[in-house]
């Protein structure tokens, strides 16, 4: 690599980890890229020589969280019992306890909206379906009878729920939850989710 | 009334009704004091004489989404089968309905977040609340032995598991869903979900 190569790689490093530093203090509403210009040390308009476009950089921040979380949901994944019942009940209190140790960098995963007529680049949607994995193996166990499309469906819908749970568990708002208790009635509810889907298997 | 206040209280109505199609029509985003001012006919500042903030115009609004809400929520109940696995089946799909047929609205309720430090007014709060009767009655008929707060909890992560599947499963980004198919899913995760918690009815 040039030296002007390599200078750029990490001034854009720098960019998305003072990004992140940012969303993760102030949520997405506090990023503003004339102060990362600043702390990294470049002018104003240099952020455009390292990142396409705003959206680019929040995607690239996002990465790095969705890169955090499925290390996380792996941990959990083989941290005790293989049965596929109580994986998925680990995988799901995992997920909530990411949410909550990293609240802002989690939300603006799911608030993040592109420009107007920008799609989401396809790398993007491969990072996010890519930890769909997690929950569709241990259904693939419970479910063998099911087709892979079968089994996706599924496992998005188990994954909504569980997520719609964090989502309001953790919301400072309308029904916002001690962090144990949100744990305890996340295995509660997958648990519950598991054995009425397992009850009538097809 | 006087007069004055006659005339107040007309402004006032048709300040939340602008308020409310342009909500509908751009989102939270497409909310600007200026243009609903024009709209009704006063000076720009003359919204604040009708509403104390934008917090409460949104919160306005939000009310009359609420009653709507409600009144979808009550013909769920009494549109079908009184046994309560399937009435919580009809108001989840209800719920699901709604939202995609009032959807920016419905995301307001949930994206708009009070100005830093103030609180959410008990009235609000309240209207909010009084929703969860609409499953709370049919838990407590599937679940006699459970205490209020018990079955408080257990309306909470019914309904925020549906909410989940509604609001990924309507986002169009990541995992949306055609309609049919997202209440298809709704119903039987619904279903699985009373199963596996009457299942080991304590």
């Amino acid at each position: 690599m040039s030296k002007a190569l390599e200078r750029r790689a990490k001034l854009r490093e720098a960019l998305i980890e003072a990004a992140e530093r940012a969303i993760a203090a102030k949520g997405l509403g506090g990023l503003k890229t004339r102060e990362l210009a600043q702390e990294i040390g470049v002018a104003n308009g240099g952020v455009y020589n390292l990142v396409e476009d705003v959206d680019e950089l929040i995607l690239r921040v996002g990465s790095r969280t969705l890169a955090r979380l499925d290390a996380s949901l792996s941990l959990a994944e083989i941290g005790g019992s293989a049965a596929p019942r109580e994986m998925l009940v680990r995988i799901a209190v995992a997920y909530c306890d990411f949410a909550a140790d990293n609240l802002e960098l989690w939300r603006a995963l799911f608030e993040h909206r592109m420009q107007p007529g920008k799609p989401v680049p396809e790398w993007a949607i491969t990072e996010q379906m890519e930890l769909f994995r997690h929950i569709y193996k241990p259904l693939a166990a419970l479910f063998p009878q099911r087709s892979p499309a079968q089994l996706g469906v599924t496992a998005r819908s188990l994954f909504s729920a569980v997520h719609g749970m964090v989502a309001l568990g953790l919301e400072h708002k309308l029904i916002a939850v001690p962090i144990g208790q949100l744990r305890s009635e996340i295995a509660t509810l997958t648990r519950a989710m598991v054995d009425g889907l397992t009850a009538k298997k097809e």
